[in-house]
């Protein structure tokens, strides 16, 4: 928890439930991505947390931005970024939502399969594009499934009709997947989108650029390698892959640039034993899994929660949303322990929550509105 | 799909995504519940789609309003109910929430626990309660995991603490699960509740209602029994558990008022063959978990999906949503299948999405906004 941060809990100046966000820890974090992979651009990955104070903050620090949306795009175009630091990184987009990106003045396209290339083409005539490889996510808490990504040969094949259609074959990317702990899913990716460099030379197309992704973890229950550890694993393994003919590198940070500036804070609405549950200690709180916390679906994201001023042994709890839904229930299996004596009314935090909450709200599940964001 | 439904989509006055509802089909289902079910009072479950322009015709239809919150009580006062007709149906709510319902004149309030029950006596005295009852939820869909109700013993135990505090203990309820298919559960059900009736007229507590949830399911891929054969069975069983001297009934439907009334529009982004998934078929819509589809998880409710005024024939595909996320997948094994010719900027309709769509959308995730909504 920052200073900052404790400042404003301990205001009370909010209704719960309330996300803050530390935009001082948001610099720092770009800091530290920046210090870890300095060879990298950083792209901020908008969908992790798209309000304008971050942005901001960001587009002043230099960064530029991947985004998923033209919805995204007129965001950081809002926030003063410069179109050219702008990549559409969704490899699945409308035909309108690229025309409209490039007549803004995006340059940098993602895709993966031969008709989005085609799209591109007729609405975004000479845009640099890159193609998204797909690679192993073992290790990732969030993985991203067979939905993006194509084979190494395939992606040779697009680049080359890439060229054809008058685009301009820019690189390749590929993701590890979300909450990824494991540096090893990196060496591999990088030694496949190396093949296609080397392939693609020979048919007289030079590749630029080496889009890394994002997926880079930050702490929540259990430690992490921090990210030097990752910085170094990458740049050995680019090394290893391009020798001294090193190409542009670019990261998608997201999670890692504002997750742990973060913290929610909700009500306890009700704390009870559920005899029908075995006995166990339910406590059901005013954010849920449709309130913002989506990523506790299956307990993949394992937040920390504390109940700070709450005396008491913790025992072993059910954590609940508070809709009638039955699938609104965040941890049943992971071990979660709070205060016996919490009881309705008491506030908890569920840390390192500056990712990933604010957009996945649902706009009024059980007419609960979403969470009231603060940007300090 | 509805006449007027029909003339909607056709006259293509509005953006994708897009859910439109027939408020006339609203009120036809309202009718038939009511003829199926004629002792029971219908309190529609605001849950399923809040939208003003429903509860205004529900309301005057005479409908009767479960909410989940106070921002749906909200609502309904709005639309012109009666605060006596509404019931405040979650058992897990704030004690500002009761107390609020309560000065607005609400009257009835579902509790399971001994700390709602408190919160209820001193926000809300001499309210009348109902305990909600754990019953079996075999058969349904999308059910409502241990999250709620209790035991008969305990709910006994609770309505007579309820008198002690000064509440009215007014009954029972039970919900067999949402999209419930089979009419057996209820017997069941109702013979339990009956217990908790007999019980407690022993302890010269007389409960007046019955409160049968909710749950009726509507005809999506499969065929399910029709409401009649609802009806049937749980008068059956009513009059089996209590003879003669039979209870207030209650029903709180919401998927049965509204779901089939609803069709969502979605426009199509991208359609390939994704190799590394085996060479399957993807089919990225404008509409996702996220925007709406979130009974999808699990592939628990299946909807009709067509593509209207695309020949050829039809082939296995994955059906997907528009974001970076790789759990936006809607349906991967069920078998759906597309026509083949099914391309970018085709448009696909998914039926009966008049229930439990619109209110689960994100309000940005990805930067999407929410679909559009109309009511006809």
């Amino acid at each position: 928890m920052t200073p900052k941060l404790a400042r404003f809990l301990d205001s009370g100046a909010y209704a719960t439930p309330a996300v803050a966000v530390d935009l001082d820890r948001v610099a720092a974090n770009f800091a530290a991505l920046h210090a870890a992979l300095p060879d990298a651009a950083i792209y901020y990955a908008v969908k992790a947390n798209p309000a304008a104070p971050i942005l901001d903050r960001l587009a002043g620090l230099g960064s530029r931005f991947d985004a998923a949306s033209i919805e995204e795009i007129r965001a950081c175009l809002a926030a003063g970024a410069d179109p050219g630091t702008i990549s559409f990184g969704n490899t699945v987009k409308k035909q309108s939502a690229i025309a409209e990106a490039h007549e803004h003045g995006v340059e940098l396209f993602a895709f993966d399969s031969g008709e989005e290339l085609a799209k591109l083409a007729q609405a975004a005539p000479g845009a640099k594009v890159y193609c998204r490889l797909s690679v192993s996510q073992s290790g990732a808490d969030w993985p991203l499934s067979r939905k993006f990504g194509t084979s190494a040969d395939h992606a040779r094949d697009l680049l080359i009709e890439a060229r054809d259609l008058g685009l301009i074959p820019h690189g390749v990317s590929f993701h590890v997947g979300s909450q990824q702990t494991g540096v090893g899913a990196y060496r591999t990716a990088i030694a496949q989108a190396a093949m296609v460099f080397t392939d693609l030379r020979a048919r007289g197309i030079d590749l630029r650029l080496l889009n890394l992704g994002g997926g880079f973890p930050i702490r929540y229950r259990e430690d992490v390698p921090p990210i030097e550890t990752f910085g170094e694993a990458i740049m050995a393994s680019v090394r290893a892959a391009f020798g001294n003919d090193l190409p542009d590198l670019l990261i998608e940070p997201g999670r890692a640039v504002v997750g742990d500036a973060g913290v929610a804070v909700s009500e306890v609405v009700l704390a009870c034993a559920r005899a029908e549950d075995g006995g166990r200690r339910w406590v059901y709180l005013d954010i849920g899994r449709f309130g913002g916390l989506a990523e506790t679906e299956g307990e993949a994201i394992r937040y920390r929660i504390s109940a700070p001023g709450i005396a008491g042994a913790a025992t072993p709890a059910v954590i609940a949303g508070p809709s009638c839904d039955g699938v609104d229930v965040m941890y049943r299996d992971t071990g979660y322990r709070l205060p016996s004596a919490l009881k309705a009314g008491d506030r908890v935090l569920i840390h390192d929550t500056g990712a990933y909450v604010t957009t996945y709200a649902s706009q009024g599940f059980n007419g609960f509105p979403p969470p009231q964001e603060y940007y300090l």
